[in-house]
């Protein structure tokens, strides 16, 4: 199934059946996940997977009662880095080093000029930031799992402060940003599965200069 | 080619050939953005595709110069909504309605809801949320562009608000997010292109509660 394909046979499961994805399936979409690209490679951003009955359970009220929590198969919590550390740069830059076999002697003075970059603005600037990648990853995510035919709901509405404290994901330095809930559709139970999807028209979405 | 491949095969192009990717292979890029999920399908952002060459020009120095600028085949401005207003979220509703051949006489309760949080936001804080919205179809575009085999390049690096104005993108309401630099490849003019692809470990990325 070609890509565009998959984007019209998905859409927003609102009523999930219950059963497992197999793991193989999820492994795919993580991994699609990770090898999305970010700025300057840094992965600002980590995936949460969550399986366990009581987890979701508690999870569910912090998503204000939504189904797809508990009727999910898996749960995969985004979460951004709450800010840029030098520690953290670093990190990255020295397993590309490692990875490719270069010297990891000393940072490039490519690194030094991000990291002074990205240090000198708030904390705050740094989330707006790692969030926005975390959503590139998002978009590889659903694009896979569509691909795969696994069903994925986008979920943003939930208390993101009440979930980082559940998940301990506070002290990783990490704030959940949106949750991918993977599962298969039970079509007899779901209201939006036979409504047309509908899109932006093309004449209003693009503007061109040729 | 499976995504997982093709994401493999991709890089952050950062020597282009100049050569021209086919009208029909850049349709279904910006299509598969179009097709992206977005929070309550408000779709809050825009494509502008720039190839006019003088526009390319002008637009290198915003973007400190960077070659892939005028070297690419096509340039794809992701732009989002300043913030969201009532016509704008109408508009999306009126046309969804329209579509599915429903009653579009007065707005729905979650339309109305969906409103009225929205508008209660700053205007920056919609623009971070919009801005978010249009990262998943940046990935989309990315995702697509690789399985096309077409080179993507994404630039975060410019100054925003002088490319809003040379694009007449503030009289819009529209604010640019990122740019999305499409053409093939110069693999021999390329440094990038054979260094090895690294990612941060799975073992790092992934945090299961299972």
């Amino acid at each position: 199934m070609s890509l565009i394909d998959a984007l019209k046979w998905r859409y927003a499961t609102k009523k999930m059946n219950g059963t497992v994805v197999p793991q193989e399936k999820v492994d795919q979409i993580i991994e699609a996940a990770r090898l999305a690209p970010t700025s300057s490679g840094l992965q600002p951003f980590r995936i949460i997977v969550v399986t366990n009955p009581e987890l979701k359970e508690k999870i569910k009220p912090i998503a204000y009662g939504q189904a797809q929590i508990t009727d999910a198969s898996h749960l995969l919590i985004f979460a951004s880095w709450d800010k840029y550390t030098e520690e953290r740069i670093r990190s990255v830059f020295s397993n590309a080093n490692h990875e490719r076999g270069l010297p990891d002697d000393s940072p490039s003075d490519y690194e030094v000029q991000l990291t002074g970059g990205l240090l000198a603005k708030t904390a705050e600037e740094n989330f707006a930031h790692t969030a926005r990648q975390a959503y590139i990853g998002f978009g590889m995510a659903i694009a896979e799992a569509a691909l795969l035919e696994v069903d994925a709901t986008p979920m943003e509405g939930f208390n993101n402060a009440q979930l980082d404290e559940l998940l301990g994901l506070t002290e990783r330095g990490l704030r959940s940003v949106t949750i991918l809930a993977l599962g298969h559709r039970d079509a007899a139970g779901d209201w939006l599965v036979n409504l047309k999807k509908v899109r932006t028209p093309s004449a209003q979405f693009l503007i061109e200069f040729n």
